[in-house]
């Protein structure tokens, strides 16, 4: 089994504890959240890309190759890439180069988008985001595949014997397909043959239940190819009481990340929703979220996990020690599970 | 004055000494130059960027990162970047994404391009060659400038108000303009008050020092922004017979890089040619070149220098020993001339 973290990057400048935290700030305590990641036994490591203030990565590969420089075994990747807004070729060419730079550590999670900003700004009609994202999905797989591309298509300039380059180290790069709950996009990645990554976000256990089943219904021609990943907001706490007391940084997390900015409403209910046994959300004490995550993989059966971690404001050495308890107490019975 | 060194990154699959190199070494490779420029105490690493199998940098804001993330000084940027064939906006998102990680050591060089393939692949018609430079250098600086952008122009979607993320660390991004040769190009920098990048390659001493007026003279009205660098192939050997005896690797640096490849045909004689005390070219051993360079002081007084090492498929202890030369016995009587 395979346990990772991740972070959408997102960028609270005034924290609830009340510091102020620059882009640059931010920026470096991801490197050393990665860096942690990797001393304390997990696999991998992955950003979101974003295109809007709110959040300091937009360009994954460059903080991935900062991170490839300063770790030696966890895999690097994202969460997610927003394949419809960007081209394909760029794409290929940025992460071709992290592996050779990781020595074959580079992956790309492919996700439809959430937000409407990069489409505005990469001059996408949102109207094309469905052809969009199913001609690059295609052109970036035919890319991993073959060095000389011929490709013809609506939403990037046609290819013509093009040789793209680099080459990465790795036969081809592992290319998931991100997904927050729509089963049709499930199903696809099944019979595409694809890795998927359920960005649970908190559904009920029954619904990730369910998608993994939609995508392996749809993937039987091929098995052997299909592997899932489930991620989800993990913190670690000492007990209970400091679980509770992580809610101004999760409703910064997930709501405005300044003042006038857009995002979630996180009321207390909504936070304390998230506590429910069967709640894919991992926010608490070891004994319990080890508890929740065998649930967890009981209904599903996920190959990998990818936590999200470090987020709302909260200060490093909050989230250093999450993951010290994470990789103690709750990744050793998790691994067991999958041995069994 | 300024000091720096340079790749065009490219890869000689098999060298002259008969050893095979991957694209995966060759990047190794070039994070080790740019560590050991820095351990030497030089002043800056710069990667061109090619898109073709004959060169391992397609992307250099991700390359730079791993060198980032290994180096604590050194300035760190392009030689150069294809400006007309790419996105602004990516552009200025990867390297103030390469700024925030570098404390501030960001920089670009753009150019107009030698070659056609990125012009191609990114579906830029060569018609367009100049239009395309001239909208997209001032959409680079209007992005460089402001956080908010409203933009219109033939070469690129229209941006309303669009917020640019992340910002750099450093005020504004130094933005370097490189010309080969043509004086348009260098006028057009003076006239804009950008610092100017001659990429000298051999030629006389004489035509350096005319771009170097021409671009002086174009930027009479705002002499404190002019800064003018001068880059150059250099490799300093113990002696001459060593220096005669890199004819093969420059030959491959300059030639063909694989059998059937495109690129100059570097004979005995025009390398030969490059040893003329006039020809801006500084391949030889450490008094010799510190005459030349200081000639070519004398005649453009350069803010900067970058040298183009690590070429042709040399291997790393060559180019090391080169560099341990230079920054001995080459560095200190050059940056000397610019306190007198």
């Amino acid at each position: 089994m395979d346990i990772g973290v991740a972070s959408l990057t997102e960028l609270v400048t005034t924290t609830a504890d009340g510091r102020t935290v620059t882009a640059r700030e931010r920026t470096a305590d991801l490197v050393l959240i990665a860096e942690h990641a990797e001393a304390v036994g997990l696999d991998g490591f992955a950003v979101g890309e974003h295109h809007s203030p709110d959040f300091v990565v937009s360009s994954p590969a460059v903080l991935l190759a900062a991170v490839a420089a300063r770790t030696s075994r966890i895999r690097l990747g994202t969460a997610v890439t927003v394949l419809g807004a960007l081209d394909p070729v760029r794409l290929f060419e940025d992460f071709a180069t992290l592996d050779l730079l990781s020595d074959g550590r580079a992956e790309i999670t492919v996700g439809r988008g959430a937000f409407p900003e990069p489409f505005a700004l990469f001059g996408v009609d949102m109207r094309d985001y469905d052809v969009a994202f199913e001609e690059k999905l295609e052109l970036l797989l035919q890319l991993n595949r073959d060095e000389q591309i011929t490709w013809r298509g609506r939403t990037r300039p046609p290819l013509t014997g093009a040789l793209i380059a680099p080459r990465p180290v790795q036969d081809a790069l592992p290319i998931w397909v991100g997904v927050a709950g729509t089963p049709a996009s499930a199903q696809r990645a099944g019979r595409l043959g694809l890795p998927l990554m359920i960005g649970s976000l908190g559904m009920p256990i029954e619904q990730a239940a369910q998608l993994a089943d939609v995508y392996r219904t749809a993937g039987q021609a091929h098995p052997d190819r299909l592997r899932l990943g489930i991620g989800a907001h993990l913190h670690i706490t000492g007990d209970d009481t400091e679980a509770r007391g992580l809610y101004p940084y999760y409703r910064d997390f997930l709501g405005p990340k300044h003042p006038g900015g857009s995002g979630l409403r996180v009321t207390p209910d909504f936070f304390e929703a998230g506590f429910h046994p069967r709640a894919t959300r991992y926010i608490g004490g070891a004994a319990e979220i080890g508890d929740k995550l065998a649930a967890l993989y009981a209904a599903t059966r996920f190959d990998r996990f990818q936590a999200l971690v470090g987020w709302g404001g909260q200060p490093l050495s909050l989230t250093r020690r999450s993951l010290d308890r994470f990789a103690a107490d709750v990744v050793p019975p998790l691994r067991a599970l999958a041995d069994d």
